[in-house]
């Protein structure tokens, strides 16, 4: 018999309380982008994601991610921002900064707001000016920058493997 | 002063060593799935991606990643793994199957061949059976399974993390 055998479709993992895992969305250039990060956090349990500008998602690459997620939107990020620490998240934004800190050793607080800059801007001024942490991914080579929902992706992993059941 | 600064575009990390994880592609159907997977790649210091099919980048997703990788192309899958384990790597694949390990607490070996399914069949038999490991990465919610590109992200992040300094 052989030892490894698919098993695709199987049931998913189940949370022992919902995931609190927010995601916050600087307006994108690319719904392809935002679909793409939809699509992950569906699978990664998140079930909220804070979008500005113009948010659409394409069910193409979202799948049916959207059926479990909440896709809020407002119009530009600091408001939407301080909405969300006031509701208690801690606000993490995903750039390349002065005092950032690395993924790798980023201890995230249960209740995170992961915050997400724009594809060629990235996080603006306003919106790093309400950021509790911010946290950066090694780059090792060339073209030296993480796609964005590339790097979404990966800090969502990352939080997902510190809170593996919610 | 602010205490988030922009500071994009900084020298990226060094490795002490080349990276010797390598990656290895089913036929894939989409072009715009192994670009984004090159430029990320890219940015984690892979070098070397062994290809089967049709493989094709499109520079405007990849950007300059290919700059520092061979991409390497071979008919199809089963020989390359096999030539891969002749050179001393660790072929692990990422698949949902019986006896997969848990990616978050997978231990990867330093050489390794992380070895990626097609979008829609995932690995073959014939490329399972070559394996010496299968990961898979949990799913909490819909749409129940990861893009390819996206797992493969998850993947080479958890690789990078456990070697960070190559």
């Amino acid at each position: 018999m052989p030892r490894f055998e698919h098993r695709r479709h199987q049931a998913p993992r189940t949370l022992s309380q919902p995931r609190e895992l927010v995601l916050a969305c600087a307006p994108m250039r690319s719904g392809v982008n935002l679909s793409r990060i939809a699509r992950a956090a569906g699978c990664c349990g998140v079930t909220r994601i804070v979008c500005t500008g113009r948010a659409k998602l394409d069910p193409k690459i979202a799948r049916d991610a959207a059926e479990n997620i909440v896709l809020e939107s407002h119009r530009t990020l600091p408001p939407a921002l301080r909405m969300l620490r006031h509701e208690g998240y801690t606000l993490v934004g995903l750039e390349q900064t002065t005092n950032s800190s690395d993924l790798h050793s980023f201890v995230f607080d249960h209740m995170t707001a992961l915050v997400v800059g724009n594809e060629r801007q990235g996080l603006t001024d306003d919106a790093l000016a309400e950021l509790d942490a911010v946290v950066e991914i090694p780059v090792w080579g060339l073209p030296y920058s993480y796609n964005v929902a590339t790097a979404t992706v990966m800090a969502m992993y990352e939080y997902c493997r510190q809170f593996p059941d919610g």
